[in-house]
């Protein structure tokens, strides 16, 4: 995960413009701090925002997420999974439920 | 995509915790950010960092985009295939190659 | 601080197109990571970038700080001054020389 | 501008400990999008922060502002009061009162 296919597509796209020169790991996540802020900028006067303008910053955000992940070798999906592992544990259903606290308060 | 079973898992997390009520596109957003620059800050001081603390930080960061995506009603690996598509036209591969350059300026 | 006369031209530039509506801290807080992403995009994909692009990046950064001090009602150079002034018993030069270490593992 | 002796006592804070080769223009400015989101997390899921928190984040992200403005050999206000003077021209009074438009749909 993501998707093979999607995938594929993402390596091929890079690797037809030679752009993995750029795609150090330092270089990604500075990618994905810029565009976490133009997604972010979709609200930044407001609680509301265009669904077609929201969507495509989504996607800048992701596609930089993948390849960064794909640099550092592992499955999007699984990392997800374990991180999910270890927020059940950080925060569990009965003390953390309707609380926004983060988990060194609970 | 994500894989069925990771976004099962994520929505069933943040329903046993009633948290839903948090997840606005906006805060989704900030949280976004906020995560991007603690992945970001791994290279704050050099170009090196510890695969299992990157791992970590890349999983909150893509935690929010799926579950963004999914308060959206999109599928998040669609959307970066569409967004790649677009991408496809605006950097050329015989413009682009090689070269860092922003498309509006190629 | 900042510069008395510059205070009282950000707040008559804010006040002439009645934006301090729009001013709340949250979203002077967005407005700050916003820009902050555009001042990291000058890096993006390199260690160089145009001095005269950094410095308007940055001025937009030190803008909104200015003006989120001043919704605040605190003095921006004072706030500095105080935080350094813990920073050095966190920090203590002859711990930290040289090192880019964070002070919880000094 | 920062104050004078604002700006020696961080001068000297940074040299006692030997940080200068760490404070390249690319790891300030990595330093003050980690700062900015710090800020921001305190907004991460409502519109309320505790004053103190705030000011010290913010002071944070003043810091390196000011060490980036230094670094760039700039004064600090005299950037923002030049910036100003191109957004009264980008944002004119007449035009801009009470909208939080960008200037280019304005």
């Amino acid at each position: 995960m993501p998707d093979p296919k999607v995938l594929a597509e993402l390596r091929a796209f890079v690797s037809e413009r030679d752009w993995s020169q750029f795609h150090s790991p330092e270089n990604l996540a500075k990618s994905i701090s810029i565009e976490a802020a133009e997604l972010l900028e979709c609200f930044q006067w407001n609680s509301d925002a265009d669904q077609a303008r929201l969507v495509e910053e989504l996607a800048d955000v992701l596609t930089y997420c993948y390849l960064m992940a794909d640099r550092l070798e592992v499955d999007a999906d699984r990392i997800v999974a374990d991180k999910l592992q270890s927020s059940r544990s950080k925060y569990p259903a009965d003390q953390a439920r309707g609380k926004s606290t983060k988990y060194d308060r609970l």
